[in-house]
């Protein structure tokens, strides 16, 4: 029995794989695989329609939203949000909070003025930064919401006129919350949404065309708003794969029911690593993430014991960022519970084994 | 009995379909699904290495040139190209000759001086010009190679010493030609190459760099050679399925093998349509393309009745694109001659009947 704790790409539900893996021999009794039919027919418009309008239910979206998926995974947005948000003789305000941010950071210095207003740096990002000031004439105020590296997640929504942009890539549709006051949400999939090759844009057009700039027919926002998320051939199965996950969570009872375990996963391994002193979680306690729990074994000769020892066991995926080191242990949507009572129990044994 | 000749995505190999499905349930008895992988485990970096290693390989390809996987498909390289390649104050030179071909240059105008050296649009992109000079000063000389849509491919290469760049798309690895003399080629994967979702780009590293412009880091070529195609998560399962279809070319004899087959597939189609009156093939017979076949039936209600009759007989895709309208039989490498034989049998026997 293998536990995927893999970060991204990472676990998805068994029903989804089953489904996909049939619908690459005969789609919808077809006689034809998903990955022959053309994007311009009935039976894959279908496939990018409900997609789109499970992302505007499981999200409760307003009819304001514009749900797109395109290609290019998040770090694409990192200068596409930029190039289209941000006029070169204005400032945008980014909080610098992890490996992410740092590269959207990066990025949107091409296309205007960056003002960082807070940063996590000082401590390698262990923790969110608070009681800083989002500037009144800032463009938009870029943030991530869970860092995935290190293992941090804001788990507020900053007050703010400003229009809100965020990268959710690692906690979407994983926790309640006012998705409407966003302007701009995106996602790579490979986590919550489905597999990697697809990048999930939630945009209120109203906000597009005032940074006065030409844009490349790929990256202007409209032109795929204009063409229903078709501006070119989509990732076919990629979209499929998002539709059947998105499917399996509206069964499970949305993004409600799935916070319920979510939240009880976190808590039965944040509780496991606070009570066995071998093991340090380095991340704030306010700021821990239920999507990606990082922790350390301070003695570098157990650390290897452990992770051969979890590999033995079948656990998937549970190395930290090879910038980082340690352990990572990602609990996303499709992880099972029994997983994580499974992990914990071997981490309780290993703990007192060597104690 | 499905045959299916669609534009792309397309056809593949059964074999593929049959690989790719056993991979979603259980990859490389792993225990895991190619979806759940992370791209940065040996399991996955063997599939990148080999699907790189077999394109230089089938396309004998020098050591100099650089193969990369990438995001956003080929309308994504319309702008990537020039912004890596055409400094502001430089020309490029273009070939326009056909839908493809319009929309690359549309883009490179944002980035320098386009000179388009010749066009075909006085009569419908229904033929590929020639006699036209490439200026020494240019930056690069941008064609495409097939154009899928209209269905005219050039077959031969140009004589030029200006750096040459190829839009692929429809016709890569699918006839021998010296791949060596262009520094970029760009393709998307679904036609010949796999599944839609992931983009192929050859690239001589020593045309870069020149064009004195600040990237965004997803858009510079040199990102991507330096991280070996993984910058950011890559397509996995789409790059899994270039992976299997291109092992498949390669068992088939490759590319000079299946140029003989495409040949004879091209030969059956069009002397079917030239033999029988009731079909006309409006594409200059010198440019015919191997890959895609466009004809019209006069009547519109016979051509109607074309259509009706042809999609109860299991023929897919055989409609012509939505801006030109008419019929398109596209014959990628994985369509088996079968098709094509039995495709003709029907229109043999469709124009006897109205004939």
């Amino acid at each position: 029995m293998v536990h995927n704790f893999n970060a991204g790409p990472s676990i998805l539900p068994k029903e989804v794989f089953q489904a996909a893996s049939e619908a690459i021999l005969n789609y919808n009794n077809m006689g034809l695989s998903i990955l022959e039919i053309g994007h311009r027919t009935d039976a894959f418009q279908a496939v990018m329609d409900e997609a789109r309008s499970l992302v505007k239910e499981l999200m409760q979206l307003n009819d304001q939203k514009e749900v797109l998926f395109l290609h290019g995974g998040a770090s694409t947005q990192f200068f596409q949000v930029p190039m289209n948000l941000l006029a070169a003789d204005r400032k945008a305000a980014y909080l610098d909070g992890g490996t992410w941010g740092v590269k959207a950071i990066k990025d949107a210095k091409l296309y205007g003025t960056v003002e960082v207003v807070a940063s996590s740096k000082d401590k390698n990002y262990s923790y969110i930064p608070d009681g800083y000031t989002i500037p009144n004439d800032a463009a938009y105020f870029h943030y991530t919401t869970n860092n995935t590296v290190e293992g941090t997640q804001m788990h507020s929504i900053p007050e703010t006129n400003v229009p809100l942009v965020a990268d959710m890539s690692s906690d979407i549709l994983s926790t309640q919350m006012d998705f409407n006051r966003f302007s701009l949400i995106y996602a790579g999939a490979q986590k919550n949404i489905g597999a990697a090759g697809v990048n999930l844009v939630i945009v209120d057009p109203s906000i597009l065309g005032k940074a006065d700039r030409a844009l490349p027919t790929m990256m202007d926002y409209r032109e795929h708003i204009k063409n229903g998320s078709m501006l070119n051939t989509p990732p076919v199965f990629a979209v499929y794969v998002c539709m059947l996950t998105l499917r399996w969570l509206k069964q499970q009872g949305g993004v409600a029911a799935i916070q319920q375990i979510n939240e009880k996963k976190a808590q039965l391994l944040y509780d496991t690593i606070d009570q066995n002193s071998i093991y340090t979680a380095p991340v704030a306690k306010k700021d821990r993430s239920r999507m990606n729990a990082v922790f350390t074994i301070q003695d570098t000769e157990v650390e290897k014991e452990f992770l051969t020892a979890a590999k033995a066991e079948g656990f998937y995926g549970v190395k930290g960022h090879r910038s980082v080191g340690g352990f990572r242990i990602s609990m996303y949507n499709a992880l099972p519970y029994e997983s994580v009572v499974t992990l914990t129990e071997f981490m309780k044994e290993f703990a007192t084994k060597k104690g």
